[in-house]
């Protein structure tokens, strides 16, 4: 395939043809460390650390103010923004990683080479793999060295034996010679990732650091960082400044591109889930485009490589005649198979550019939907008011979102790949190729001989638009009216006809770009596909809304700023407490105690108003306040029954109410 | 064939077989009033019927307060609510019978049959229609005896020279031989009421009510009745009683039913522009049906028929064995494609249904989107904030709006019906066939032999929603929260392989749901089919939206009962004027004319808490306020920049400013 002759469109010869071109074949090759052995070595290993954890975790229970024995049973917190992401992550990216191999590859365990029951090993392998690279989370759960020690063994384990592997077989017969080694380049990444960070850990550990580092998720001076941040004046922002103007085109086109890109912001941590669901979504969308190159361009290849002479006279028997020349149907039939593997690997770039696109895009838009419901603006975000509170369905979805996420971007690629393609496909046949080599301009010479009807389209467009402008509207004293009244009515009688056809060419624009906007953004769970009255319908825009529910009650970062300060305050008296205990007793004691009361007591009282300053300012926080809790239930029975923008206004206006209501209880306190 | 056999699936022999079965030829059919000449005359007697009104305008426009010439030119007010709609109705319906009729038959004008510049004749007859069917408008312009003499006579002529086109030629040879009669149906129709409606014009008229009836705009009691309607205090709704309650699953679906269907209020009439849209698209669903059916049945009846034992031959080349007996594969070939059949037409009906009832539940929403907007509801309508006030692109949108609603029906039948069509293929050959003859089962087959994926699917589906529903969530004191974090964190990793499996499922779903909603509201402007944050780049909704806002911002009922108001008022004043002039001189006059200045004070200041009171309640025609112009300007500018729902309820407080600044300076007045 010598692509110096592209520019020469004159379908270029392809290099000698050989007669018969044999696919490379690729011998089923058995690894050193076979994958069976591995398999049941490291589960075994990967027990025994299991239970080391456990053992450990019973006697540092006490000792430690740790999470001991349940803590190794969730050793990752979902509702977390501190807490270091780099193992969960990793972690994911793997066990994705092999459930793509589970789905692809015909052994889908390395226990076994039965094909016939492929479906209850694909089962089992769904729970196996979950299981497998458990411990590599759970390592790093107990703060511990013992555990940072486990992890890195066990993280090098896995790295080292899946790169012995890949170095010993490279190659492998599945679906591409080369399709087994780079769909593993992530899974090698992640497990690199784990390997460098279980030493890292154990470094800090030695160093002392360790402990303050692998910070308790409310001790963290994020949530507080945040609290500043939302309650520090607002610099004036530049649109104020200029608000005296409309944006040009030229700036509302750049902050059009500006809002798709992701620009990380000091006070603002993405939840853990979140970020996750990032990391899952990148490697699916490697992984399809893996899959999609690998299984469909070698074959196309082969195919353009083994067209003989014998094409014209298959092509004859369809009565096609390209040339009378068989050398040169050869050659012509050879061009246009390279234009069709030229289109659909582009359109495969298109669509991985596309859904990276939507991923910077999708993150910015996390972000303003995170903040807004913080703020309390839940019409904006939903566009109805919704009460943020955990419930059975928004649970269910909140549990799957990052699997979501996954599936979506996945069928996503392949749909937009496929329409892409059938685009491509067309606009090269009827348009570039024709123009390029001046002939089978079919299309073009269909339009052009309707030049008469679009003439005419134009100039009713034109005329309207023209009369619309200097005739039917009049400007008197910053007044715009009607003008001329008749002569309107007049037209609009005269070009009706004209209107209807000019009507079917926007029905026509409505349904190709209708099309295309769902499936650019098929992948995106964010935003519904749907018109704004029905968005629910839409499943995955459903789940991301019932996820932010969840996410939003249960990880409010002011709420957890709160709930840090008063854990520190309680923890200070407790200090204060035993050193008292610990100093004489008598007048002392008496002095200490009396102090106590009066910190304390000016400390109701600051809390008291910090806490309503915070409400003022997050009103979303009041439905989880106790006492509001019977009235909200009413009102939010009103609220479901006339879901109208009305009645949200009126109810954030009894929120502001309910605030009052805090502030005049927090006053009299 | 012999519905009869229908029930008996097994092939059922459809009567016997004819070895060779002709279309029936229908010969091209010449009716006694030839069209040419029919059009010739038709021509020449509308230009004399146009002279005579023009001259009769002339003679008349001074004396009785009547439109005149100008009136001639602009026989239809598009933005009235009150005139009589029949007429313009008829019209328009008339005209789109005859543009169908253009595209479909070969010959689109009557005065040639040269086919070689069909599309010359075709631009020529977009134009030469409207202006053949203008005079029939015109005639009732005048309110004039004459008028309706001549209405009545060039109806007629138009009526009974179709009729007796139909009753000469009831079958031609174009599409199917009942084609043309049926199009013409609707035609009929409408010229049927035109010869109605002009003979009752005259003899009213000649009863002394026709110059009452034909009521000028503003004059009428319409606008009257729709102020007192909004000002009247409202009765207590059903909702307000039961507002403790959640509507239950069957009253939201009643609910959902009922907001399909269409039932006319007494203080609210459609614009005309939007009577006239819903009768063309009435006109247009049955033009699209007819031709959909005949253009495709009879064709495949015939090949049906048309099927004998060679068809075996034929499979047998594609190397299809349906069966060893050539008659049993007649039989079968037949069956399927009666089969095929049954699906198209079934899908055309569907589609028509689905058409009208979207019909139906745009209507409902045209009527709650006008009343929102007179209501000043703008952020509701849009979902943005918007002036509503003419401008060029809502101009040329509102001009062509009608033809916009037809051609997106039109457009949107024909993808419904195909769309249809190929799913109910699907269904038929793939559930409903195989399952009737038990065999073929493969689409059971697969789906069966993937039970164990179904069955797991369905228990992580159950577990995360039991899960959900019973451990993690926990209800006290009306607080709902999260419970047993640990093993909630710790399903969700366990279960995330599985749920990325359910999550390509819901992707699937999803597709299909839009797809389908898509496809089934193609043929409605009234919502936009894209996702909330880009409506506007849906063609037909944008359309939709800027035509709204010059019906609102031209024909508000409340600024027309006010206009109204003012016109009699001055009509009275004037008729006092003049009658105190005829009345003697002297201290009768005095007295008259210091009652006069009296009556004006006080009217005054009514006037003055008239117009605040209404404005209050109706902030949308604020901005057409003469001093407000200004003002407004500015806050429009600073709106469009910043385009949150946040500025849309600031700008809603400026408006309640805006009035209370009327209010004050009502009171110094």
């Amino acid at each position: 395939m010598d692509k110096d002759d592209i520019d020469d469109y004159d379908y270029p010869d392809l290099g000698p043809l050989p007669s018969i071109i044999k696919a490379e074949e690729i011998l089923p090759c058995d690894p050193t460390a076979d994958d069976r052995l591995y398999h049941i070595c490291i589960t075994a290993i990967s027990l025994v650390v299991m239970l080391i954890l456990a053992i450990l975790a019973r006697r540092t229970k006490v000792g430690d103010r740790q999470k001991g024995l349940s803590g190794l049973l969730s050793p990752v917190n979902f509702l977390d923004h501190t807490q270091h992401k780099g193992l969960a992550v990793a972690v994911f990216g793997v066990l994705l990683c092999k459930l793509w191999g589970l789905m692809v590859s015909p052994n889908p365990l390395p226990f076994t080479t039965d094909t016939e029951n492929k479906q209850y090993w694909v089962i089992l392998g769904l729970f196996y793999y979950p299981a497998l690279y458990y411990p590599l989370l759970a390592c790093g759960t107990l703060h511990n060295k013992v555990g940072y020690v486990l992890g890195s063994l066990l993280s090098w384990t896995h790295f080292s034996i899946l790169v012995w592997q890949k170095i010993d077989c490279p190659k492998t017969p599945l679906i591409h010679k080369h399709y087994s080694l780079f769909s593993s380049l992530p899974q090698i990444a992640c497990l690199a990732f784990l390997s460098f960070q279980y030493p890292l850990f154990l470094f800090k550990g030695f160093n002392g650091t360790g402990q303050n580092n692998a910070s308790e998720d409310l001790s963290s001076s994020y949530y507080k960082d945040y609290v500043k941040n939302i309650l520090q004046k607002k610099k004036p922002t530049k649109i104020s400044t200029s608000s005296s103007e409309t944006p040009k085109l030229p700036q509302r086109i750049i902050d059009a591109v500006k809002s798709y890109i992701y620009t990380p912001e000091e006070a603002f941590r993405f939840p853990l889930k979140l970020a996750i669901s990032c990391v899952v979504s990148s490697i699916t969308l490697y992984q399809v485009g893996l899959l999609l190159i690998s299984a469909v361009v070698p074959h196309l290849q082969l195919a353009r490589l083994g067209v003989d002479e014998d094409i014209a006279n298959v092509l004859n028997g369809f009565k096609i005649v390209l040339s009378s020349d068989k050398h040169e149907v050869v050659r012509i039939v050879v061009h246009y198979m390279w234009c069709v593997e030229v289109c659909y690997i582009s359109a495969m770039t298109l669509s991985g550019l596309v859904n990276l696109a939507m991923l910077m895009r999708s993150m910015v838009l996390h972000r303003s939907n995170l903040k807004g419901l913080y703020r309390g603006d839940v019409y904006n975000v939903y566009n109805c008011q919704r009460s943020i509170r955990p419930s059975r369905p928004a649970l269910v979805c909140w549990m799957g979102y990052t699997s979501f996420t996954a599936a979506h971007i996945c069928v996503g690629m392949i749909v937009q790949t496929l329409v892409f393609f059938l685009c491509l496909l067309v606009a090269v046949f009827l348009v570039i190729m024709p123009v390029l080599h001046g002939e089978n301009l079919i299309l073009f010479q269909i339009l052009w001989g309707m030049w008469p009807f679009w003439l005419m389209i134009l100039l009713a467009v034109l005329i309207q638009h023209i009369t619309g402008r200097f005739c039917f509207i009049k400007k008197t004293a910053g007044t715009r009216d009607l003008d001329n009244r008749g002569s309107l009515f007049l037209l609009t009688y005269l070009l009706f006809p004209v209107n209807v056809l000019i009507g079917v060419l926007l029905a026509a624009w409505r349904m190709i770009i209708t099309a295309l906007f769902n499936v650019v953004h098929m992948g995106r769970m964010d935003i519904s596909l749907l018109n704004r009255n029905v968005e629910a319908f839409d499943p995955a825009y459903r789940c991301y809304a019932h996820y932010l529910k969840i996410e939003v009650s249960q990880s409010h970062p002011v709420m957890k700023a709160f709930c840090g300060m008063l854990l520190q305050s309680m923890g200070q008296e407790s200090n204060a407490a035993q050193r008292s205990r610990d100093a004489e007793e008598g007048i002392q004691l008496v002095n200490q105690e009396k102090k106590q009361l009066k910190v304390s007591s000016s400390k109701r009282a600051r809390r008291h108003w910090q806490l309503l300053y915070t409400l003022v300012n997050n009103p979303s926080l009041i439905g989880t306040r106790k006492h509001f809790q019977r009235q909200a239930a009413e009102s939010f029975v009103n609220g479901s029954l006339n879901r109208s923008a009305k009645e949200g206004s009126k109810k954030e206006a009894a929120t502001k109410e309910a605030v009052t209501k805090e502030a005049e209880t927090a006053a009299s306190n």
